[in-house]
């Protein structure tokens, strides 16, 4: 059968169980999924558009498990304060700034960047987020998002009931979208009741749609949820049965062997999130115990105001270096578990290992190209330990969603990215002030 | 008078004392040096060369203080090791491969990873420092470096009084070159006889040179040096007389804090590798503490088997946020400490501060411009943090080292990189067998 796109002479990495390499591979696609992969001789080149890849390595596009993408706008603001008094300097610039246009500008900021550097799937939690809907939709990426859940009235004004419904009109409007993974997004223990936590995730349940929160960020905030509610914030969504394989629990700084245990026997995913972690003192995470113990982990970048960019490659690198250091242990997180973080698993936690997250026959054709002609990557003599130690964002050079070119040689296909630079340059003397 | 060159309307970021910067600035170069720097408006245009640098960020080319860039032939080759075990193997390698030829080949491909970076001085450590000082002459780029000492004949088949001899050589023949920094570079206390590392600091001392060495990097050394001699790492260094403002001590990721003091009263520098540090799982260095004490801090790559890439932004943007997230300090390492740890800091431990490291008049034109039309750069509130916290090694377009332009649009000027990386590739094979 004529294939829609093949993509050949390309070395393939597959991010699947093994992590296994195609040398000289190839993958037809058709209706947006890959229909066959195999070495080129085998596939051959029956295709209405065929792109010899050159030696170029062909990879899943990367999954982002933690983010809030409209941030971006704030990129910088506040710097070196820890995360309590960083977040209410936050707070006071994004209500004077978003509203839903600010909102889709500042998350068609940070996706853009994000598909610009290969990731194709965002897991992203910020007001708005058909907003958000709208700009990966600008893009032609997919976005993991849906309604938030803050005690208060938040940015957006909704009390507890119009959170609610709106949260499920999101998961009706976009349950069978193919670039919209709909979840539910409560802020965190800290910052959300009990009952509103436990309405959020019955929601969530009853669309068999992942829920994801902030959880043990920092010593501050166990402290404080164990003050109020005599329980730990592991212990606390456990107790309140907010814990099964949907859970998709954003830093998990702060854990006790027992709340490790209990993560792992829930089959909740930790989303692990170094770069944020560092820059906002709030510890270093123990991944390679979550991994001993059987934890599915994935990496998030947050967002830029704890970045100061969105860049997974830098977190994946992270992952794979910083836990060596702080542990002593040269073999702490292999590079085949580190990569598995942006892919494989990656699309576990978000409830999609049917269609994203490797590059294997029935699978979307979410993949990216990465130019070898550079000196950071020569000699190379195993495209994994490349991948997960030496490439970064600017390597990429082509991006696919589903099939469809959306970055080519290095530029979003879809629109100028000037314009949107632009909009947001003259938004800062507005964002300057608010914190002044 | 009329100037060589003159760059205007950029934004200039000194790097000196104070973290100046000039909006919409200019900077006028006249026999290699900055004869002006001051507004556009001030500098005006007379030059033989004008470039309008259209608000791009100009600021000096970043200094590394510890690197080996001839081991870029090994990239990627031995992985999940400690250091010890991991040495051992690179050792292997080393044998099999190097001769004064690939030696300048590794070089060309290590350094120019770096110029395309931005990185214009690079302090290095390695086997035939000839063929370095060749490399970096193929680049127009500047590197200190000089003859090496271990005990043994090491792999170039020296004793040591021809380590002597050639160190000797070495820094009369270029004790007058601008492009080339001559050092005295002895491996470590643990490869270093007492008798031979007190001969070579004398070498040092008699020409007023850099020296460095490696310096408590891990536990495994502490422990051995001590065995050995009676004496931690650092005290060993002290009680030999090696340490005052020349010596440039690479890792000191173990410290007790008498030795933090001891560094402190003679001057020593501390170049800090925090990539290196953290994937051979050697430990996280006390630089915040080290700051405090007043111990003058540098950053370095270390070799691109111990990272994977040599990538100075990335070191940068891990000193700057990894100490805060180690010590649970939102303020530990500022945007400023950090920035000098790779311009003016770097400088001064490379006894250069009257030349290197800002861009100040009088110093020589060693200068960046940075891109600053990306979404990872926008908005942009300070300078400093964005060169901190969020640019990378990519979005350096234009370089130039003693005011030519030695990178232009993301390209190198003096020779072709394709014919470097043709040349690595072929070595592979024999590469792989090395260790096989």
């Amino acid at each position: 059968m004529t294939a829609d796109l093949i993509v050949t002479n390309a070395l393939i990495v597959t991010a699947d169980a093994a992590g296994s390499v195609v040398a000289d591979g190839a993958i037809a696609v058709v209706g947006g999924r890959i229909a066959r992969i195999g070495t080129a001789a085998e596939i051959g080149t029956d295709a209405r558009e065929v792109l010899a890849a050159q030696g170029r390595l062909l990879m899943p596009g990367l999954i982002n498990t933690h983010c809030h993408a409209g941030c971006s706008l704030f990129r910088g603001l506040v710097e070196g304060l820890a995360l309590e008094p960083w977040l209410a300097q936050v707070w006071r610039a994004e209500a004077a700034i978003l509203t839903p246009e600010t909102c889709r500008l500042g998350a068609r900021l940070g996706l853009a960047e994000q598909l610009l550097g290969g990731v194709t799937t965002v897991m992203d939690m910020y007001w708005r987020p058909r907003a958000t809907v709208a700009a990966a939709r600008d893009l032609g990426m997919r976005v993991a998002t849906g309604g938030i859940f803050v005690d208060g009235p938040g940015m957006d004004g909704l009390d507890a009931d119009a959170r609610l419904r709106e949260a499920r009109r999101f998961l009706d409007d976009f349950g069978d979208a193919e670039d919209v993974l709909p979840g539910v997004f409560p802020h965190g223990a800290y910052t959300v009741s009990p009952a509103l936590l436990r309405a959020s995730w019955e929601l969530a349940a009853e669309a068999g749609a992942p829920w994801s929160t902030h959880a043990a960020e920092t010593r501050a905030e166990q402290a404080d949820v164990t003050n109020r509610y005599g329980r730990s914030v592991i212990r606390h969504f456990a107790y309140h049965g907010l814990l099964d394989a949907r859970s998709v629990l954003a830093h998990c700084v702060w854990l006790d062997d027992e709340e490790i245990d209990l993560l792992a026997a829930t089959g909740a995913t930790v989303s692990h999130n170094p770069v944020s972690n560092l820059k906002l003192a709030s510890g270093i995470a123990r991944i390679p115990d979550l991994l001993d113990a059987g934890v599915r982990v994935g990496l998030g970048t947050d967002g830029a105001i704890s970045g100061n960019d969105i860049d997974l490659w830098r977190a994946l690198r992270l992952a794979a270096t910083l836990h060596k250091g702080a542990t002593l242990r040269a073999d702490a997180v292999s590079t085949l578990q580190a990569l598995h973080m942006v892919t494989r698993d990656a699309a576990a936690a978000l409830g999609a290992a049917d269609r994203l997250g490797t590059l294997e026959t029935g699978k979307f054709a979410d993949m990216i190209l990465l130019d070898l002609k550079r000196p950071h990557a020569t000699p190379l003599f195993d495209p994994l330990t490349h991948i997960v130690h030496s490439a970064a964002a600017s390597d990429v050079v082509d991006v696919f969603v589903g099939g469809r070119r959306v970055v080519r040689g290095g530029v979003l296909a879809r629109l100028d990215i000037a314009d949107t630079l632009a909009e947001v340059e003259a938004l800062v003397p507005r964002i300057a002030a608010s914190v002044a």
